[in-house]
């Protein structure tokens, strides 16, 4: 039997079984971030264009693809969320936008999938939004931060 | 007026009016990775799992999901795609998987937001199926490597 | 803090947090109507036409989106529906077409999004397959005319 | 044969045939209102809450949901929407906010249900979004007021 | 390299390059049945319920269903189709329902695989209906009758 | 009234109400095959190509497609499902591919549905990536083989 889950024992792809898993509270936070030209941050934060509507277009992005996440995610289970937040950040230093998924559930499983989606879609947003005026973006650092509730219990990485 | 084109004269987000340009062939190129533990790619690549499933299910998720781009990103134009295709690489220099897609149209917009949802979702699924063994994890390095077709002419990053 | 439920204390939207509420049985009823002309209303009732298609079809669309309201709304929660009833009636007084849709859950938020997303669906679709005899069609009167379950208990609009 | 151009003539529905009608520019405009208590007015235009984030919500609702039209209305024909615009504009006189929606194509068909979708959702997530503080909203006034390209000519209602 | 169109030289699945593919006018007709035993087709025929419910229901699905193809199939070219169909007869021969769907487009691709997918979703809108009253039912009998346009020339099977 | 479920006391399709129904373990298990020529299914065991990417596509098409159930089946109460399997077997005797598919979960409906689309969608799947090479493939013995938990007990066709 191979070591990864969603495999069978024939090694054939499966939604695995969470019939026996207890419902439990469970939260999981992911980040990532888009790096862009520092002319492009100033674009969105200092521009005629106000702020808002770039951020807040990328941030309903981001709520609406963690709902969708079991129909992108092939071995994902569905399931109902019962909070999802997304918070986009611009920052000189990167320069960029930095941005955070807290995603909410009582359910079988946990919601990572569902938080690193969040973030995944508010990043691909921001890009879509800005690639006319910006070639060199790049998208990168999407990762689990914490996680809590579920049989391996706490979990928090450097945030 | 913003410079940025997806916001109208008033700051408001908008689909940009595409109806005045022409139908041309275009193609785009992304790419990306996930990064784990030199374990975890050992255990899908030499592990009594086959890589198959893995890989392809990442694959095909990543062709799926391009497929969904304009449900996804709320300003991006539905459009007929005439081709995906999405390469996974194991490669032990990172360690971790590289990803690769392409997405050709013909059509009045660019098909690199497809190219970038599909690496990213593809990035997703081979999170969700590892997930149990690795939490290290890490998506990082997506971006547009090449496009041709369009007013804006070819391009290409350094891939 | 914003008295908005939906903005968290920087105006910032999100899907609020659910998973503290209990899950209780609720049901919602909404109702709206599509005016047309008598002679779209007669083509529809008297004409060679069976009734039945145009109002059965426009019943199981209103059903169907009930069923994707997560989708479409972007700070609702995805809950797993119970019963979902859409009922149409031809009205002579308007005339017209009233519509009534009923939907049931048991889970921690309530269902009226979900009615209302049913009623505006099926006088959607009654346009569609109207529109070619009637320009002056107009969908009004959406509303929700009772709700009970959950916190704030019982409430019914004058229906 | 029904004069009910989306029955065949045993009465029973179809998607018409539109492989015999050429491709044209075509354009629609839709119009909508949600009314609600001066109150809810003021809590979204004057209170601590920038109405921003409830404008801008329901406006790229509106202009997502264009996009799924055919997805939600069954006898719709798919189509490459070159344009989407949603406007939301509060309206002391109502009390309320006016929604209006332009849609634009090159096709086969109209896009007056595209227009009309939009124009409905965005008023859905209105109300999904005030509801909390007020249950006498209603949605009404949804219509066509305008629509150029195809066949049946251009053609304007009182906007 | 694979005779199989939709593998790469590597055995590797894609969605085929059809950019270099004339559009031209392509219908496909597909059909299949649902039997059941004779007193479930006599409850929809004879019984109270009127069969028009059930029957109309289940073209809807079908029709739907066809628009939902690209969505489903993962090497599926998503189309704009131009015409969709779907009979339902009941035959007391079979005993059940015979099921037949007509799609057109105008495209670099045919539409079998839409006109499969409506007689498949409406096969099983069928059972879904009727399973309440009848354990034995069966779909089958799904192919490809005849088809039109595109390289490969027009085609009949035996309908 | 109807002895149909799906229709009420006037022959009206709805969504029946299970909201009374406790929520139990369920599982269905559903079969079907895709029968081809000989030389269909030793491109696909013997040939260059690796059987691998065609099965294994089928197979994530058919889980993927079992999440998609009451999005595509208009009375189908929507699920949160605790498992899906998929699997595709070559056999010569049909000849052709044999296709089962399981499901579970806990709630207040079965899952046969759910399998049954499962297996159709993969079904569909194989076809698509076959026609090329066949134009004489069927699909066929789509019904369902068991069902365990609810009211009417469990259940076992002759599998």
């Amino acid at each position: 039997m191979s070591e990864l889950t969603h495999l069978d024992d024939q090694g054939r792809a499966h939604m695995v079984d969470v019939s026996g898993k207890e419902a439990t509270a469970r939260v999981a936070t992911a980040r990532g971030r888009l790096t862009c030209a520092s002319a492009t941050l100033d674009a969105v934060r200092k521009g005629k264009a106000p702020k808002g509507a770039v951020i807040s277009t990328a941030e309903i992005a981001g709520i609406m693809a963690a709902k969708r996440t079991a129909d992108l995610i092939p071995l994902c289970h569905p399931l109902a969320l019962s909070k999802v937040s997304v918070t986009i950040a611009p920052d000189d230093d990167l320069p960029g936008f930095a941005v955070k998924a807290e995603v909410r559930t009582t359910g079988p499983t946990g919601v990572e999938m569902e938080a690193l989606t969040a973030v995944s879609t508010a990043c691909l947003t921001l890009f879509d939004m800005l690639k006319a005026i910006d070639r060199t973006m790049e998208i990168s650092g999407i990762r689990v931060v914490s996680k809590t509730g579920g049989k391996s219990g706490d979990w928090g990485a450097v945030a």
